[in-house]
C-alpha cells in the first residue's frame, strides 16, 4: 500500500464516522476550528512566515506572495468563515421526494455525504482552512494537497483542524494533508479511485485541464471562464458602459470577470467611445476586431486567439458584430460555459439569449461578477463548476453531497 | 477532424436545436418515431436477420443470440417506450429554485438538457431504440456506439429514428450512429472532449471499467452490482427466504440481483435449511464460509474472491456473520454500492442497516430486485448508476439534464 492509500484507507473510516455524526456534533467542531484558528495564531503565521521566506529566497512574484502570506485579518476571515458554515442548515439527510409506491414500498431519496473528497490546489493557504471546513459540514473526509509554496503553513493549519475535530469527538484523520508535494503525489491523487468519491482541483487553467486529462477519480472541473458581455442594439450605453467596467475591473483575475465584448453594428459607433472613455482610468488595453478598430483607432488589432483567451488581466477583447444570432454564435464557439451577459432594452432579445446560451449563468443588464456561492445566497462556495455533472455554477455545501434511496418494506418481491 | 469529430460538431449544432424545442414538438418526434418502428417493422427485422445469420455464423452463444434478436414483440415494445416516454413531463425548463436577491437580481436556477450524449453498448439493438428516445426528450443530441454484432439492426433503427425527427422538423443529426465498431472508435469516443458532455456505458464489467478508466470525458459509470441480503438475528425467517429466494433467481443475470447473504450467528441454524430449502428448485449453488457450511453441507466452499465476484447467475455465496456490525463491514469493504437490503423485525437494526449502508439504494424487509426506474416510479430508465456524482441509483430523464441559473438585473454591478 502506498502512503496515499493509506491515507485514503484511514479517510474511509473517517468518512463512515462523519456520515453518521449528528449537525450539532458537526457544527460544534466546526466552532473548535474557529476558535482554534484563533488561538493557535501564532503557531500558524509562524509556519506561514517560513513559507514566506523560503519564497522569497526562491525570488516569488510579488503577487503570488501576497497569495501565499496570511494575515491575522486572513486568518480571523478562516474562523469567521467556519462560524459562518456551522450556522448554516445541515445538507445531509434532507429528503428531496419520496412516497408509498403501489406495491407498499415507501421510497425516499435523501441527501448522504459524497465520501472522501481530494482537493488539489495551489498556493493559498488559507484554502486549506476554507475548503476542509465547507467538506466536514456536508459530513465528508477530505485529503488537501496544497501547493508545496504553502506546506508549511498548510501542515500548520491540518494539524490545529485535527486537534480541534479530536476535541469534539470526531475522527483526527477527517483532514489530511498530502506531505509530498511533488507532482507524483497529484498523479497518484488522480488515480486513487477506491478511496476517493470525488477530487477537485483549484488552481490555475493548467492544473485544472491536468487533473481533467489524467484523473481516473471522479472529478469537479472548476473555474476556467471565458465570459462576455454582449451589448445589443438598443442597449442603455451607459448602462452597458458601467456593466463592463465592473465586469473587466473589479477583480481581472477572477474567473467570472470578461475578457471580450461582443457590440451589435448598429450601436457600435455611438457605444463603443463610451465604453472606451469608462475603461480608460483602468488603463485596460483593448484588443479589437477590424470594424471596432475603426471606431477605437487606440485599440490593438485583435488576433484569432484572443476570442479564445482567458486573460486574467487588464485586457479586453472588443468585436463588432451583425446581430445577436453572430454574438450567439461567437459565445458557444469561444465561451467557456461560465458566465454570459446581454444588455438590452429589448424583451425578446433578452428571453433568446437566456433561452440559448449555454453557460452555468447567464445575465441580463448585470455583471457577470456576481457568479458567486455568497452573492447567489447558496452560503460558502467550495468553487465554481463549469461542468455539466453534478454540479454548475457556483457550488454550495448541497453539492458536496449525493443522495441514496431508502426503502422500507414488508417483504415485497418482485 | 476526424469521423467523429464530425459528427460531434453535427451533433452540437443539433443539440443547440433540441434545447430550445418545445415539449409539444419533442413528443410529436418521439410519437412519428413509435409510429415508424412500426411502419418499418419489416425493414428493421430484416436487418435484424442479417446480425442473426452473422451471429449464427461466427458461432454466438444462444444467451448472446436472444439478446441480439428482435422479435416483433421487442420492435413493439420499443414503439410503446417512445409513446410512454412522450406520455411523461418535459424534464426541461423546470425552475428548480430562485428568489430575489437583496440586491434586485432575480436568480432562478432552471433544468437544461445536458447537451450531446454518448452511449457505448453491447449487444441488444433494442437499447439503440429505448435509449435515444430518453436522450430525445431531454432535448439531447446522441451519438450512439453499438456492438458489430448487431450493426445492420442498429443502423436500420437509427436510419427509422432520422427521418421521423425529420418528419417532426427536429434535426436528423439529433441521433447518430458510429459506424466504426472497431475498439479504435470506441477509445476515440472516450477521448472526445469538447463534443460530448457525458458518456454512458451500458454492457458488461469488462465495458464498464475500461470506460471509466480511459474516458476523458465525463462518465455516468451504470450497473455492476455486487448486492447483498444480511439477515439480522431477529428476521422473520420465511420473509427472509422468500426475499432471498426471489432477489437470488427472479432474474440472476442482472445488477440488481444479489451475490452474497450474510446471516447473522444466533439465526444461522433454524434459517440457512429453510433458504437453501426455498433455493433448492432453482438449483443455486451454493458456496459456503466455514461456519455456514457445518449448517449447509452440501454447499461448496467459498474462497475469498467468492466475496467480491458479481456471478450474474444461479450461485449464491453465503456467510455467517458475529452481529449487524460485521455485516456492515463485509457490505463496506465487498459491496459496490448498488442495492444492499437488511431482513430484520428490530427497528434500531433496520435504521441502523439504513444509515450506514452507502449504496444507491438501501433496502429493510425487501428484494434488491426494486431498484429500477420503473418500480421507483421515475418512468422509463436510461441506466443505474453506481457512482456518488450527478446521478446515483435508478436514472430517469431528469437525470439526462443539468441546470443554468438565469440572473435578470436592471444594471447590477458588484
Amino acid at each position: 500500500m502506498t502512503i496515499l492509500e493509506q491515507m485514503g484507507e484511514r479517510a474511509r473510516a473517517a468518512a463512515r464516522v462523519l456520515a453518521c455524526a449528528g449537525s450539532r456534533q458537526k457544527d460544534e467542531a466546526l466552532r473548535q476550528i474557529a476558535r482554534a484558528f484563533r488561538e493557535e495564531k501564532a503557531v500558524i503565521l509562524a509556519a506561514n512566515r517560513e513559507d514566506i521566506e523560503r519564497a522569497k529566497a526562491d525570488g516569488m512574484t510579488p503577487s503570488l506572495l501576497d497569495r501565499l502570506t496570511l494575515t491575522p485579518q486572513r486568518l480571523e476571515g478562516m474562523a469567521a468563515g467556519a462560524e459562518e458554515v456551522a450556522a448554516q442548515p445541515d445538507p445531509v439527510g434532507r429528503v428531496l421526494e419520496g412516497g408509498k409506491r403501489p406495491n407498499g414500498l415507501l421510497i425516499e431519496k435523501i441527501t448522504v455525504p459524497l465520501g472522501v473528497i481530494g482537493m488539489i490546489y495551489e498556493s493559498r493557504p488559507n484554502v486549506t482552512g476554507d475548503a476542509a471546513v465547507l467538506c466536514l459540514k456536508a459530513g465528508n473526509a477530505v485529503i488537501l494537497r496544497g501547493g508545496k509554496e504553502a506546506f508549511s503553513s498548510n501542515r500548520a493549519i491540518v494539524r490545529v483542524m485535527q486537534e480541534a475535530l479530536s476535541r469534539a469527538g470526531l475522527p483526527w484523520d477527517s483532514v489530511q494533508l498530502v506531505e509530498d508535494t511533488s507532482r507524483r503525489s497529484a498523479v497518484e491523487m488522480m488515480e486513487l479511485t477506491g478511496y476517493l468519491d470525488v477530487l477537485i482541483p483549484r488552481g490555475g487553467a493548467g492544473l485544472i485541464r491536468s487533473v481533467v486529462e489524467n484523473a481516473r477519480v471522479p472529478v469537479i472541473e472548476t473555474g476556467v471562464g471565458n465570459c462576455h458581455v454582449y451589448v445589443d442594439k438598443d442597449a442603455d450605453i451607459d448602462l452597458a458602459a458601467a456593466v463592463i467596467e465592473n465586469a473587466k475591473t473589479s477583480r481581472p483575475s477572477v474567473c467570472n470577470a470578461i475578457e471580450t465584448i461582443l457590440v451589435h453594428q448598429e450601436i457600435a459607433e455611438r457605444a463603443l467611445p463610451v465604453i472606451a472613455e469608462k475603461l480608460e482610468p483602468h488603463h485596460v488595453e483593448l484588443r479589437a476586431c477590424e470594424r471596432a478598430q475603426k471606431i477605437l483607432p487606440q485599440a490593438v488589432p485583435a488576433r484569432n486567439e484572443d476570442w479564445e483567451t482567458e486573460y486574467l488581466d487588464l485586457i479586453l477583447a472588443v468585436r463588432v458584430v451583425d446581430d445577436i444570432e453572430e454574438a450567439l454564435s461567437h459565445i458557444a464557439r469561444y465561451g467557456s460555459g461560465h458566465s454570459e451577459a446581454i444588455i438590452t432594452r429589448d424583451y425578446a432579445a433578452a428571453e433568446d439569449f437566456l433561452n440559448r446560451v449555454d453557460a452555468a449563468a447567464v445575465y441580463v443588464n448585470a455583471s457577470t461578477r456576481f457568479t458567486d456561492g455568497g452573492e447567489f445566497g447558496l452560503g460558502a462556495e467550495i468553487g465554481i463548476s463549469t461542468q455539466k455533472l453534478h454540479a454548475r455554477g457556483p457550488m454550495g455545501l448541497q453539492q458536496l453531497t449525493t443522495t441514496k434511496f431508502l426503502v422500507r418494506g414488508s417483504g415485497q418481491i418482485r
